[in-house]
């Protein structure tokens, strides 16, 4: 049997039944995720502190990502990834509230020395 | 200082410099890469067969992946994703010719149990 193909761009969940977090592939020490974002951002005054590096990228849509720490979020569109290592604290500002963002989120082990704020 | 920003699908290489391999993020146990394709393919005859599961995505582009003992490459575009197990023997078959395939990869360890043939 061969490997089987899917879209990440397409199934996507109805935009009324909020964000959408679904694991697509990985191991014990990786976790492939994508997440569907439409119009949701992370709840005021909270932020992701995360014991895992992550590496995120925008497959479609747009969203901000603000740094704990700073004033203004950085702007991420189809194609822009970031690097956020374990424990730089985060938080989704916004994202478009028009169309379905897709992010493809790599979570993975934190490399020694790397772990710290950003 | 916050995590830079950047963009997957520009700062290409030029399409006469050959195909491209980048490492983009990750740490002992996962490799995140980008290739970028121009028309290129697997040498006739000749098989990828890896230690680890490598997940993949066409982000843009089109590319054939054709698996051992099977006639018929699989095509992927842009969004197309698939996971592809350690051990399982596969070739690129063809790459668009007129523009860049860009891919993403991301090499793990395979999950005990799951190497072996596809």
């Amino acid at each position: 049997m061969q490997p089987e193909i899917r879209n990440i761009l397409t199934s996507l969940p109805p935009a009324l039944s909020g964000e959408s977090f679904e694991t697509i592939a990985g191991s014990d020490t990786v976790r492939i995720e994508r997440i569907v974002s439409n119009g949701q951002a992370t709840p005021e005054g909270e932020w992701y502190d995360q014991e895992r590096d992550e590496w995120v990228i925008v497959l479609a849509g747009s969203a901000g990502l603000l740094f704990d720490g700073h004033q203004e979020p950085q702007r991420l569109a189809a194609g822009d990834h970031i690097l956020i290592p374990a424990g730089c604290r985060h938080r989704v500002a916004w994202t478009d509230p028009d169309v379905s963002t897709v992010w493809l989120a790599v979570h993975f082990a934190a490399m020694p020395g790397t772990c710290g704020p950003c």
